[in-house]
């Protein structure tokens, strides 16, 4: 059995809560949030706090707290036992106090509120200062998911970085169509098979030879009259850069 | 039973003669590729030619050839009877001979050689010049999918635009993405469950909602470190454009 204190109670504190609390072998003790208000989603089924001097004793501190309150709050907690991690793809190990056993548990997926996550699916990307504390780790993470990875802090970075491409540009894509959708009049929905299936195709075929459309082809003719439908200078501009950028990966 | 004649052996023809096949109301008289060797593919279940004089009558004729020779194609038909349909999602219904029965097909999605699609879900847009033409149109598609949606040249031109954005530079994002995970020699492939939620999250939220991410949030440090660890021009000039788009949109 692993004692689990969570700190935090936003999108991913709630989403861990909900997988550890399914396993047998994980318990959660405690749930710590700043704003009381905050943790009436906990409160019926684990311990809550809100005030730091209480924090129960756990074999693993779970501070899913927004990136800039890491390296504070992890001072603030004082911890003298128990491995504390956070679930930052983009901080460093290093932002935990030095005193402390560390690491860092990072779910390589996007969480929110009213989303229903599979987390047997989402990859773990875990990092220890130390082999028994990597065991541990690693015993929490593989309880929830089927794939765990070590991944130092720079590669951690790179992988954040990666998924910023993958999801938060992405999404970008899909609102510039979405957007162009409703300035025609004609429904984004009709897109939703074509955007699924796009994501799809990625099982049998790497990017680069997924990649069709004007640009792929150089055609130059309907890369000349997207242009001209586009309306906005942002659009005009992020076609003719994405373009490029399509042309020249396929020299 | 509506009669059908393929004219094209790509990836659209091999993808529409398996759904038309699949249906008891339609039959696939005949299929015209101007390679025989194309033809393979189809000849152990329809009768197939080279030769664009030997066409068999039908009620619908189905031009799935590139955007390029749809226009001169059709004029070498010099078909006397029978409604001409192209398949593509730019070329306007004009560029049908005048004297003929006009319209078109357009299935909204990405097809390739060896993927296999459910053409249930994918929307099919239709458009003819004549009413009668689009109630035989309609019962062809609505035989293969569920969604059937009428759509002028324009409103389909716009929807292939805003089909660039979802799709061929959703894609090219993935192909960055992949591109920095073998810069950093870590595995693109524990970014698939995040390239799928980002797609599925679609369903339940607008794009403009989903939205998450550095330029979301405005953050200034980590837009900085991540420009930083990008190493070419391209991906830098890609991040800066996209992250700035985001500002903006939420202002
Ligand atoms: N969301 C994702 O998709 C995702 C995915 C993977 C990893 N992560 C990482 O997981 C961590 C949490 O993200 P999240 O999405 O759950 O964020 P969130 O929903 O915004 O929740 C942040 C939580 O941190 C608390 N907090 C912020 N500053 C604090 C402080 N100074 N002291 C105490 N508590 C503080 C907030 O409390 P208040 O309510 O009182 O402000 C809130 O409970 C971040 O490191 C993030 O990078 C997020
Ligand atoms: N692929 C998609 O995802 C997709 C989706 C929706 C709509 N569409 C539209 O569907 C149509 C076909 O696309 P596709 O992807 O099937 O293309 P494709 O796989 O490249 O196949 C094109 C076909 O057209 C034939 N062709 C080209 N020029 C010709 C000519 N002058 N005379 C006779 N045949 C000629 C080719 O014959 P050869 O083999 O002899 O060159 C080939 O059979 C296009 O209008 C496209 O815009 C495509």
């Amino acid at each position: 059995m692993i004692r689990i204190v969570i700190l935090g109670a936003g999108n991913v504190a709630k989403h861990l809560f909900k997988a550890f609390m399914a396993q047998e072998e994980l318990e959660v003790a405690q749930v710590y949030a700043r704003n009381p208000k905050m943790l009436s989603y906990f409160g019926a089924n684990t311990k809550t706090t809100s005030d730091l001097t209480k924090i129960e004793t756990a074999d693993i501190y779970v501070l899913a707290v927004s990136d800039d309150a890491i390296s504070e709050l992890s001072k603030q907690l004082n911890l003298k036992k128990g491995l504390l991690v956070h679930t930052s793809g983009s901080v460093s190990i290093k932002a935990l106090p030095k005193g402390v056993r560390r690491g860092v548990f990072y779910p390589l997926q996007t969480f929110s509120a009213n989303r229903i996550v599979d987390f047997k699916e989402i990859p773990i990307c875990i990092e220890t200062t130390n082999k028994d504390d990597f065991k541990l780790l690693k015993h929490m993470a593989s309880a929830i998911s089927d794939t765990v990875v070590p991944l130092s802090t720079k590669q951690r970075k790179a992988m954040h970085l990666a998924a910023v491409f993958a999801n938060n540009f992405t999404n970008h894509m899909y609102h510039l169509s979405h957007e162009l959708c409703e300035q025609k009049e004609i429904p984004f929905e009709l897109l939703f098979p074509l955007i699924k299936e796009t994501a799809r195709k990625l099982e049998g075929l790497s990017p680069f030879d997924a990649q069709t459309g004007p640009a792929r082809r150089n055609d130059k003719g309907t890369i000349k009259r997207h242009l001209a439908q586009l309306k906005s200078k942002k659009q005009k501009k992020i076609y003719s850069l994405l373009s490029k950028s399509i042309r020249t990966t396929y020299g």
